[in-house]
């Protein structure tokens, strides 16, 4: 029996409200059971310095948690003067796994940066940023391909995340934080619309776990990011169609 | 005529949302026309160095900025490593504005951090985040009276704060961004409930001004506040009741 | 009765010493009282990035404090890495302040950066630099005359800053340390020659104050600031005349 | 046909040289092909904050590459004054990885810090600080068994790193540099001798692969480690008998 | 010739004036020719970490140099948010050279820190550091004894420092700036007044010298430094008479 | 008697291995004694922003300890976020004497940078550093007119160091860490084949020393250069004749 009650393979209730952000060019506030991320997309015309002049695009990611998004609160990184090595980690990845879907150099030079600040937390604040970060960053590309900047969206599908664990309720979809901060093993597992991987990570620090038990988190997964794939076509489509 | 149409004594419209953040003691989502600031209190048991010992307390604030809240997007701080001067001036000034209501040895060794976070910003943050900051400390108080942690309110009055300054249509109340970076004066007035003075901080980048425009301005600040007194006090009311 | 036996409405006394930087092209050390601060004008032909190819010249400031200027001493900012809020809420106002009196368009595409250095601290540095700011502004502005560089002095007028508190004695002018540590609450004023306002800094951590209090240290500030504006003159006379 | 001419399933040469830092507990310096990192375990007696007073051990790792370890010479993170999220997201995975394989109530109030530095590089280089650290590890715990300070190894087995990715040539076994950078996806497996998953990190940045291409990376992965394994225990064996 | 036309074994004009810190136990401003040098000695009742308990006392210095010191502005610093490898090369040889005449243990458990700040350069503002450091020192001492908190000094001697290099004008004594930027080689000397060595560095970045120069440009530092020891203990005389 | 039962001059075992690093244009793997560093050249086509466009090139050099090179495990300066002082003087000390020996103009606008880093220390790294940096910049300079960059080596002699001390066993050559560390002074000696001196650094922290004393630890080092002189010749034949 999970502490909330949930089925094996439940998602938490899922919401996307766009637009939340003013002024930027894509804005996606996701809300995951109690996890809840801003997540932001800004476009700027000019690319990083290792890709000046090579005629294609950016995506790159920052990640953020408010300091009393948590029981308890945390330091400000801004305030200790730098990012914890944790904070680093999740942004590279969330930058990882959004560009694995842009077209790059179909997008040409420009860069688009997405913020993802976490302003209540209650597990899975990385794979709630990735899929709400892919609704901005599909909103902005939108805005380009609307104001004639772009001829069509430089995009090669949808991607999502979620993550599954090994916990005393045996293997279980979409940990929130009393069982992400018990379980055996966790994975977190970005996963596209057409079935395809573009991120796995597990792992097992407090025992070492079967191939087994990782195929059944892998099948938990698919059925877990079905439920964003929906989510985030809704989202867009609210947010187009107004 | 001002840019938003606004009468020269008109504050925008204010709404203030509390418990927005699930776990801080007392949180305050504080809406000024289109600034929007997340103001969280959280309580720890302990209080710095340089008061331990000494039976009294301690507030402190911290200041910051989600890179889009902008037209267009500032850098993170966590990721430059530094806080930039205005933001350290800003949460100074908050910190400072918040002690001067609150009973510190009636608090007790114990120390509330006041978070000021800008998701939106429109002009008037650092006015707004006092003003919010306010409500969330009352509602973390309220709660350690409610436990028995405190036998009453270590409070000994309300603060709140606006901005006004001198632009083209005049001295005007509660500049919202357009008229905030074209005004040749702005002043920050900090006052309390019962019409006193806690910080008041005039500039005159552009030109220098007389003590007549001055104390116009400190007359729209007296209107404006008043606004804003009702406002955290019907705020801390709903809060409570519920 | 004041520690120091003054009265209420009496300054300091004043000297400012110019030329005692070697190398810079303007400077002045002054004193007031037992505060003694180090202040240089260093001119160079460029601007920052912000302004380039506008046409336009920059002033900015710098502030520093000896670690032994004060009765303890205080850890060195260079050392630890990073200039406190304080520091850089200071150099920030001492900035603005010196704007306020300079044309920048007739400065031309250079940049003056106002170094100040408290050498021995004893309540007011941040007063005393603005005031002697100006007078080794006013000797760089006046060498730039004097080599032809500029065809007239690029200033609008005199700017000086005295701090003014409510004590055990009552409101009196020019605080010194002692007054400082344990006024209810204290303000700064940073005036010009023709009466005008650039900058005012109120704080009443301690305890809010009334209007009539904030009144009567205004006007207290417009007899100290004649006395330094005077200061500056003779100081500025002695020098270019000799 | 791979540019080495390796088979798809070959493991370049390995090799792990003991005893090459003095004053280590524990070290081995490993060599998988022409990559080279100097792993050293050095044992002291405290735990770091968060675990005083609770009667368990830690084993934490660090991770750095000399300037000229590569191509061409990388900054110095010294010189930069920080770590690169790189450097940190590898470090925190090895010390994730040597953790799961450690008793660390069994340890006691010790600490293990495992240092990884990278002389030459030629790809996989955080899988070949893995496998090194396990040898290192292993030494400095035979150390305090064989002073008595331990009764017994607190070891619950051998864990050891391989990367697999899809490159030109197909699904290939541990990647060199010139594969991993032309590689569609790659990933890390991280095992145990007794056929566990620790960690596995599959990264698909420019092109989202299958379910079936991951289960053929992952049995090459099998086939590698075992190679590794039985590397370290000729390494540890060798160590211990002279 | 010398470009100051002095002789090659001529020192340039020497002043001490004690006092000018009025917070500091001790303090020096040394002026060599137009090097100007204020010195602070600070005491304190306690020692660094790693000498607690052992019942030693500690000396240190800290150096530092005003941005407009030099002929152009120079960034501050604090600012930059580190100290350049220079400034920290000379603040550890500022206090190896004073520590090397204190009786440490006789100082018992307090440190003196030794605060150099560079006020105007022109050259050996190192060697003035030490030099007038010593009598910051020496008085700062003096100072503990007249108020019983020693029984008597707890200094083996007097210490001073003179450069001296190779020039055009051949081996001269106590180089200026002018000299010292164009100088084949030169070479710092810190003695004792007892005639030993404290410190000795040479540096011949521009072409080696023979060891026949390094004898004459010892020489020269032989005559140097005995103007420098009458200098300091007329002053400390001066200062204690009064 | 000297610990390790040398004589008073006598070096420790040197040897140098070159081409230790494979990607550096060169490299040499220098052990004196167990002191054993790892210093590579890296050029680059280009130099330092104050070079630029003057036609003459440029040689730096940095130094670092791997964590574990010495006793206890040190902190790893890359994760303190800054390089100590110690490293910095060290680093500073390498690249003035390797500069001394190379004609930079002649070198033309390109930068070699010399890495040092400390494998396992047992006194005198820096002096190993600089004796192995010169190695390592011989080949890559040989590299250069191999290749026919540059028609003739830019190189104008031969630069090796060592320190001495004055120990419980007398002034002695060569000093391991068990000596250094008790030694009442040490003085380091860069001297070229050609009998000149490049720097001098002499420290006397315990005790003053005589001119005498100075004296004799220079006769020292005059016989253990030599030693390195030919010990750099022969590894520079070695490597280049296979």
């Amino acid at each position: 029996m999970r502490p909330s009650g949930r089925l094996a393979n439940q998602m938490r209730t899922i919401s996307i409200e766009t637009g939340f952000a003013h002024h930027a060019e894509g804005s996606a506030l996701i809300r995951v059971g109690n996890t809840e991320v801003l997540c932001t997309a800004s476009v700027e015309n000019r690319v990083p310095p290792f890709l000046r002049g090579k005629g294609t695009g950016w995506v790159t990611a920052e990640y953020g948690m408010l300091p009393r998004a948590t029981h308890t609160r945390g330091n400000r990184e801004a305030a200790k003067g730098k990012q914890s090595g944790r904070t680093q980690e999740i942004q590279r990845l969330i930058g990882r796994s959004l560009r694995s879907v842009v077209d790059l150099p179909a997008l040409g030079e420009m860069s688009i940066t997405l913020d993802c600040d976490v302003l209540n937390a209650d597990g899975g604040t990385r794979c709630a940023s990735i899929t709400g970060a892919w609704v901005a960053l599909r909103l902005a590309l939108g805005k380009l391909v609307a104001t004639n900047v772009l001829r069509q969206l430089p995009l090669r599908g949808q991607v999502a995340a979620v993550s599954c664990g090994l916990t005393a309720a045996g293997p279980v979809l979409d940990l929130d934080y009393v069982e992400d901060s018990s379980a055996a093993a966790d994975t977190n597992f970005v996963l596209t619309a057409d079935r395809r991987i573009v991120e796995i990570q597990g792992t097992a620090e407090e025992s070492p776990f079967t191939e087994d038990s990782f195929n059944e988190l892998f099948a938990l997964a698919r059925q877990g990011v079905s439920v964003l794939f929906e989510a985030q076509t809704e989202a867009v489509n609210r947010a187009e169609n107004r």
